[in-house]
């Protein structure tokens, strides 16, 4: 199972503003509290920094890399930022956030996924955009399925994101994305699938609640990645609560320690 | 879905205590509280009260009756108990919490549910006790099925409880639910699932968050019917968030209904 911790994302204003003032301590604060409470990969995300993304890149993952040891996922819709993040990157197997099927980024992004052996999230769109069905959904996936294997990635580095619309929009946006997971599951039982699950919140009262239970439904369905803030208490409780209902912790241990530790923090 | 609201149960300290002293107001509150969050049934069980649990009985129904018009479940393992609170019912259909495969109390049981025409609690044991693995559930499942139809009960009008028992006792706890879940659904689709979901937490710490991931995994398996608490907002929150995901709250009405239901009442 896999955290991405999300945090570092400059679409979050103190996030934003740590960079522009070249506040090192902040960042990796930031990344530090996310390895200690759960994350398997820190994301590095500063995509909303135009003109300045390749540099401020190169700033974090140096940055965020001194004080971790945690691998990091490199997080951007460009090649060159993401060549520029995966270059630097030296704990050990890095992600790459994302691929498509788009043909101009497919292309784009394969070469890094091959040349630095990187963990790949597989957005599940096309030139199209976003699938409007599940069934639309299904051939997005054969496709990316075949050619990235087909190219060399393995079967287990493959994270199919089936991209999280929001239920106020579609009342059956939660269960859409809970079949295509249950579809790739099937498929293609050594592959993973992931994604960031707030999304499906949006436009609704009590969105902290909605998210909950919706990584309880991903997590019963079979995903086993999510993008997530590893410091929200009250989700992490759930997420190792849930993870032994499914029988994956046995006798509790992780479930266990992960309280210990939250008490000893409070 | 079914929510039947289990607080009025003599287990509980303050319940027994108005009872003793004839205290019908808290009672009622507690049927009025549970009935107005969204119980469909409101459980009654005096169990505890060895000796006085017929006369008891008595007193709750007509008590809980003359305040809300919700439907009862009347709850107790002794057919004389649960006959007395049936001839008082007068709320609609009314429910029977529970038969089993034991066969001293399903022939004890299965006049009266004929009699008053009910919905029943069928717990999934026999006179072998409760089974220790998914397996040996699936026959004591069709053996009530079979008896229970073959009677003229109808098929909707029966509830399996599989028996949650502790996941500190057993790290597949949880799933040998969801899985018998699941099996009673392909099997017997127009046939229903109900349970009482806190004995999972039992000796763990946390039980509130345990509890609350449980819901989630039972409703994505399946389940229709749980016996819980309709005043814990935040697991009632799931509730209605849970709902929605799964598609079965058009527009989320239900779910915008509670959140603002809540705001009124905070």
């Amino acid at each position: 199972m896999v955290i991405v911790g999300e945090l570092i994302n400059t679409s979050r204003k103190a996030v934003k503003q740590a960079i522009e003032q070249k506040d090192a301590q902040f960042i990796q604060q930031l990344a530090l509290d996310q390895a200690k409470n759960g994350a398997t990969y820190i994301d590095i995300n500063c995509g909303t920094m135009v003109g300045d993304e390749e540099r401020e890149m190169s700033w974090l993952v140096e940055n965020v890399q001194s004080v971790v040891k945690t691998p990091l996922c490199i997080d951007s819709p460009s090649s060159k930022a993401l060549e520029i993040g995966l270059g630097l990157c030296k704990n050990g197997q890095q992600m790459i956030n994302s691929i498509t099927a788009e043909r101009a980024r497919y292309d784009a992004v394969l070469p890094l996924v091959l040349k630095y052996n990187c963990k790949i999230v597989a957005l599940c769109m096309d030139d199209r955009g976003i699938p409007g069905t599940v069934e639309a959904c299904f051939p997005i996936v054969d496709e990316l399925a075949k050619k990235l294997t087909g190219a060399g990635v393995p079967e287990e580095d493959i994270y199919f994101d089936p991209l999280v619309t929001p239920l106020s929009t579609k009342s059956e946006a939660g269960m859409d994305v809970v079949n295509t997971v249950k579809y790739i599951r099937n498929t293609y039982p050594d592959m993973h699938t992931i994604c960031g699950m707030s999304n499906i919140s949006y436009g609704l009262p009590r969105r902290k609640v909605l998210n909950q239970a919706y990584l309880m439904h991903l997590m019963c369905a079979g995903m086993d990645g999510f993008i997530m803030d590893p410091l929200d208490m009250q989700l992490m409780s759930l997420y190792h609560a849930s993870q032994a209902l499914l029988g994956l912790d046995p006798f509790c241990s992780k479930y266990l320690k992960s309280y210990r530790r939250s008490m000893t923090q409070d």
